[in-house]
């Protein structure tokens, strides 16, 4: 068996080692270098340049906590942005949501949408949905290009370093802001609080001189370097801790991860986030 | 910058590699290999037969969730015994505790606990606790010695394949009601929901047929294989969901991981989980 090394800066000394028993596909876009790999016991996985994006074992983890949480607090979520996303894994689980009328994708690199389609068909069933329109382009100038338009944007993009860098930083904050209707609900993939309390706390200030509402919650995922994976609840009207009624959705069955109590114990955080995460 | 690499079997095809500085200890005792290296980002970490252990770093996060969870949930702990834990790091918590006024730990090997008091001092500080009595002893022996004689049993073992995988059979959860007061509680170390479902599922069975109240918490290690070590809560009367008060712990503010929310967030468990840890 070979293994496919992570091994990143920001991961202070710390790699994971998956074990690959094939190299599927390796494509150079103009944005990063996309890998799939199938591994000895996490299905087939999916790495942008180097990075490890999802294994079809746990990419439920993350892609059931990013988009159930807020379309379980919002009432009545119609539109709904997906920035990034383009394994489609995001897309899959706002489909669930029989209320939503529209979904755009807006990815930047369309090669991780067809390398995706081809290699990771589990992942993308959701691009059939005629709710689904994609689009290739920059997200952080579609979100300001549709100002008051959303109830829910949901940012599932890679680490803040390469094309996604843009998408930590305050000016894309306030367009998420202006891009949702007045009661509406961004959440922002946000690292790993054992390891990345600057960037977190940075994304924590903007968001809370922004939104009204500013919450942190987190999933497991064994295959990321701490198994562990954050995300920035920003709204202008509804609390995750006091709206909502989880218990609703209707095909809570068929989830691997999500569960209504899990919804809730998400925001509870260890004694030292509060450095960098105070109340 | 040299790597420690750990990689199991029982880990299916993922391994974790730490930055390591030096190395420095590394003792053959009769029952494993102990080492202890100085790590880029994790202060020290102790490796019991290339198994990490603990590393400074994150070994709080551990060691405050086996200890404060059960004594919290306990209206009034006095007699407590540790079975494993010669790093120190379960005691030192115990001693926090002021109502506590025996402390037993029961390692099988002398050599871990000489190998920490040198190199790990931040965790072996509560042995000179006069409350705490060391016995180098079989801890499966020594609870079938000492019929209902604890308030609270922590069991700190390391993984089932060699010394500890006494600690993992029905007999062993027999002898720990036995040794337990009429409404005594006993938490054991019971690995990864990512990756050992069938060991869990294992123990929970053992812990239902035997304690009227089997549940299962988890805390969050960085530099452990998947980030996630869960620990079983086996009790003959108090329930951790309905029983204690974490709120009247006086040193709450001294803590780096457990909270008194985190106390019952801990119990709430992925969705997968119910295929082998039904409610």
């Amino acid at each position: 068996m070979e293994w496919f090394e992570e091994r990143l800066e920001t991961d202070e000394g710390r790699a994971v080692r998956i074990g690959v028993t094939a190299k599927l596909a390796c494509v150079r876009s103009p944005y990063q270098t996309i890998e799939v790999f199938d591994t000895a016991s996490f299905g087939r996985m999916l790495v942008h340049d180097g990075v490890i994006m999802a294994t079809e074992r746990d990419e439920a983890h993350y892609h059931e906590m990013i988009v159930h949480v807020p379309l379980a607090v919002h009432p009545a979520p119609r539109r709904v942005l997906v920035i990034g996303g383009g394994d489609g894994g995001t897309v899959r689980e706002v489909c669930r949501h029989a209320g939503v009328e529209e979904i755009d994708l807006c990815e930047i690199d369309e090669q991780v949408v067809s390398v995706c389609r081809e290699y990771l068909p589990g992942l993308t069933g959701g691009f059939a949905d005629p709710r689904v329109a994609l689009h290739f382009a920059d997200g952080a100038k579609w979100v300001a290009e549709h100002p008051g338009h959303y109830d829910v944007i949901l940012v599932d993009s890679s680490d803040p370093i390469g094309p996604a860098e843009v998408l930590f930083r305050r000016e894309f904050f306030a367009s998420l802001h202006g891009a949702l209707r007045e009661d509406g609900i961004a959440v922002t993939q946000s690292e790993s609080f054992h390891y990345h309390a600057r960037i977190i706390g940075q994304i924590a200030r903007f968001g809370r001189e922004i939104f009204p509402v500013y919450r942190y919650y987190y999933t497991l995922i064994p295959t990321y370097p701490s198994g562990v994976i954050g995300f920035s609840f920003l709204s202008k009207r509804f609390d995750p801790l006091r709206d909502g009624d989880p218990g609703r959705l209707p095909f809570l069955a068929d989830l691997k991860y999500y569960t209504p109590a899990l919804h809730r114990a998400a925001f509870v955080l260890p004694a030292f986030t509060r450095a960098f995460l105070p109340d």
